[in-house]
């Protein structure tokens, strides 16, 4: 059986308006096969670094050919670019702000085109409200088959993210808080995955946790703190069964250090 | 291919229960190829004005023939009558609570019906719970094609709605914050495109905005005040990459006035 | 025509962060056409009892056939097993911590295996998020027609709720608040269907409210404390359109007393 298309919405439109479900209805006008998923419209109000990271976390586990349209934009109604990019297998819609920088880079194949085709937009584009007049009508397009390079012209130069990369200097990784979950799970920007050696400890407010990261929460007492690489392979500060956020008071854009053992090479 | 039927919901339901999610389930027992689409559920408990306000700038944004379901209901097992309504190309099933008046005056040709025919309900109707017993079974078989004048009597006085209607008063129009969104705009009852003439000033909570509507946020500096059309035709009070009900203290119901500017006609 | 598969999911995830939606995207990845509804995701984290209660009230309004994923799994990376069930015509997938207590008792018939195969999860399984790497793939399994039998072996002894059931003593019931919903009605563990006789008194918190359970909320006056059968069969304590549970001060757990109606035999 053919496939519906199938197109992710993640946005900072929240769920108390009907701005996310206009979007559906929108879609499902151009596109009545399509199937629709809520990545999440909480994103914090143009917080536009957090939903960076989740796009690039969510991403992988939808199936090749998904369409991801990401609309956390304070510049909506600015003459900002709104782009369109093929990486990865994906498409992806979102504003030229830095949001799709961590999509970008993890396919150097990745290719990016502005959205400029107003034939492809709703007839009546408001100031306000691009992701009903603009993202939703094209994201329908593309999942029905729309070539992106019909889109506009190429891109060469996006915007770069507002969240900087974790550096390492003398042994020492300095990252940053990138998000906290519902559970309070603290979530940084450093992939332990991408480090030259291991941890020895992580230090965010104040609080050195030391030795290297748990597999799992259990692996420590409840109510205990503890580093671990989370789910979508970034290093987490957690509380078995508890709020690691609520416990250190943490918060996006928090720094957060890491000590890299020294490799033993031989 | 031919399209699904399409249903939303719009309900005061929540989403930390199951309520919402009951509903679908009883929807696809019935009609199985139904999308169904969220508007939302956190319409604040019985609150009828903006569950219609929020129906109302929806609706046109779905494909014709989308069934709109909107329970926000504090009569539940009261004698309260349920209405269908055949409008603008839509089916609409709502408690007759007022719910349904600015859908039903968008267009002069639309019909309404009372919903009594009890073999279209689940077997068994609760007291409280009208959502899963009466309007999901009912919504699923107009989606799926049943004849909205089958559901019982017509109806020619659906009860008016709780939010009176601006009003025009030696150049000045007075309404009403209808809704305060995720990102804290103050949406009112007034619709600048149905004024006599332009605007020369908006006033709510004793703040004045002088000088005409901006057409998008950047139009002002970040943190600034200003007014503007809202991308449901609404005049909406805002801040630039801010929250405008919070520096305002605006609550549903506020008062709103607008100046209007004199015509110079000729 | 055919129906789609139909999966249901019930967590603790929220709806800030995309774990949700990523199930959304492992399940459609295997099982393109399934039907995914979100019963809710708002379990408080780690709230085993609240879980199984919402599952419980929901799953009789699903067609059958439907698979129910449930994921609220304070042991998630431990040696918790996670158990398959077939019950009243649905399929349930949960972690072994008493969460499908209600739904397997609901069923003399019932049968519950261990799910085990690792050819059904994803191939790389982490040890913090098995809702997307075992349950996701493996319910997407069961919806397009995975035996249940084959995931692992028969169990016969799944873990306990942690949610005592009602006690009668002397003519009193002793139950719990089990859940307090978005009207703030309290839910109790006490079904009035299956005791032995009617009701004559209600008390938690200090406050007893006296006589029969209402049949709706509009037989008391506006604002009026007041017990019923609620629509999952649960004796809840309401207020006509208000709040119980602000009123009242309820929480999860309190104790919820019911005084028993003499019989009259003969």
């Amino acid at each position: 059986m053919p496939r519906d298309p199938l197109i992710t919405l993640l946005t900072d439109y929240g769920t108390q308006d009907i701005y996310a479900g206009v979007l559906h209805g929108v879609i499902l006008g151009i596109a009545p096969q399509a199937r629709i998923v809520d990545l999440t419209h909480a994103v914090p109000p143009q917080a536009v670094g957090q939903a960076g990271l989740l796009l690039a976390a969510a991403a992988p586990y939808f199936p090749a050919g998904t369409v991801h349209v990401a609309v956390v934009d304070p510049g909506v109604g600015s003459n900002r670019r709104i782009l369109c990019a093929s990486a990865s297998g994906a498409l992806f819609l979102a504003p030229d702000n830095g949001l799709l920088e961590e999509v970008l880079a993890a396919d150097p194949a990745a290719r990016v085109w502005s959205v400029e085709d107003q034939r492809l937009f709703l007839p009546k584009v408001s100031a306000t409200f691009h992701g009903r007049d603009i993202f939703a009508p094209v994201a329908a397009r593309l999942a029905t088959g729309l070539d992106p390079a019909k889109v506009g012209p190429p891109v060469k130069d996006p915007v770069r993210s507002p969240v900087p990369a974790p550096r390492l200097e003398r042994g020492v990784v300095r990252g940053q808080v990138a998000h906290v979950d519902r559970f309070g799970n603290v979530v940084t920007t450093i992939k332990p995955g991408a480090l030259p050696s291991g941890i020895a400890w992580v230090r965010t407010r104040g609080t050195t946790i030391t030795g290297p990261p748990c597999l799992t929460y259990s692996d420590r007492p409840s109510g205990a703190l503890l580093a671990l690489a989370g789910s979508s392979g970034r290093l987490e500060v957690s509380v078995n069964t508890g709020d690691a956020a609520a416990k250190l008071g943490s918060r996006v854009g928090d720094t957060v250090e890491v000590g890299l053992l020294e490799r033993s090479d031989g």
